[in-house]
């Protein structure tokens, strides 16, 4: 049976991660508010349900048959090692679920440059407050996350071409997408800083060769980056060159 | 082998969220920080280690023999099976960590209402945002998450007593955590609200009364809450009653 995922249409958002996941194994999934006939309204029925065991807090979710999964680590973690994307050995599964929390947090805080204050306002309504938080983002918070990112790559002992063990994992694929939305969104605080991450470049350049990968982002399935969507290009928040 | 948790000394913050499901369980374990002669730099020692394959970004993470696993959501993943505090039911782990995964989300958001701008600046030095972010957090945010974890309780097949499954999970006792923070934080906006959770005001009455949880709480590992840990009392960012 084909997975589920439900997502808000119209945007990559946090769908992306696990869509990302599914196109490089091939799997057999249906990206359920994009068909036609079904929409948004598809996903909302499910999360408002009363017969629904299981409800989500929010989009993204999975189904695998009666199987309802939340938020975008937990649906990797349970893919991953059905999608063979996750690391053979049991111990480094916890490894790459803490790499992937890290993501998350790092996401989450990429939302809060453009919503600051209150998600239930516009950017327009808080963009002082982007502002600065945008500052404080590109001059402390992306040098963190991408210098541990890049310390972890540089120091794995099985090689640097992956972040976790010796072979391609989600992981991997969800810093691709951290890059690439990264550099949509600050492309002149990326471009000043980006050498100052060869091994992550190396991995972001690698994922996009990926046959399946190369082949998803040149479809209609993979939606361009706009201003609905977890990372947002304004020009005001960006650095200078 | 005893448990290792590395955390912040001098706050419950994120790490209370691991002790508290050590301490239900009776775990061997040892809070290394506030042991005597080694302090918060046995965990920096780790956090900056080159020879530790696999650093965390940030506290808490608890290492167990060699493997060392960041994120609350992830050590109390890991952690669950192991002191019964997670569901028999395999299918059930992943909704234990949806709802955990949800309550990060919500306590990061906690986190934010203090420190909306910039996490390397004072709340002082961002009172006026932190204003507008709690009074959004308490009209909105509040409302959202706790009226979720209410109709997940209520809605369980297994007992309104439990969050997931028929039997305590360190998703109860996480939640526990999260109404005795509010509680500190906004008592107003709480003691306004909470009788629209009679579910989860039951689930949080009935964790404080379980014996090795009620021990722990009279104990002097339990630190009181301050305002360097997550949740924080500043009266200009409650509600009035």
């Amino acid at each position: 049976m084909a997975y589920e995922l439900y997502y808000w249409d119209g945007i990559q958002g946090r769908g992306e991660f696990v869509r990302l996941a599914l196109e490089e194994a091939g799997a057999d999934y249906i990206d359920v508010t994009r068909q036609p006939g079904r929409g948004t309204g598809a996903m909302l029925e499910i999360m408002k349900s009363e017969a629904e065991p299981h409800i989500p807090f929010a989009p993204p979710f999975l189904k695998d048959g009666d199987l309802l999964i939340s938020h975008v680590a937990n649906i990797l973690f349970y893919l991953g090692p059905k999608l063979s994307l996750a690391p053979e050995d049991e111990s480094l599964r916890y490894v790459a679920n803490g790499l992937q929390l890290t993501i998350t947090d790092f996401v989450a805080e990429v939302h809060d440059t453009h919503h600051p204050i209150d998600v239930s306002l516009y950017y327009e309504d808080q963009k002082q407050e982007a502002k600065a938080r945008s500052a404080a983002f590109i001059r402390d918070r992306i040098p963190k996350f991408l210098g541990y990112f890049e310390r972890v790559l540089t120091r794995n002992t099985k090689g640097t071409e992956h972040m976790v063990g010796n072979a391609l994992t989600y992981v991997d694929l969800s810093l691709f997408q951290v890059i690439e939305g990264l550099t949509y969104a600050f492309p002149n605080a990326m471009a000043n800083s980006m050498a100052e991450y060869p091994a992550l470049l190396a991995l972001h350049d690698s994922v996009a060769k990926r046959p399946n990968i190369a082949r998803y982002l040149a479809s209609p399935r993979r939606l361009a980056f706009n201003e609905e969507g977890i990372f947002r290009h304004y020009p005001d928040l960006d650095a200078a060159r």
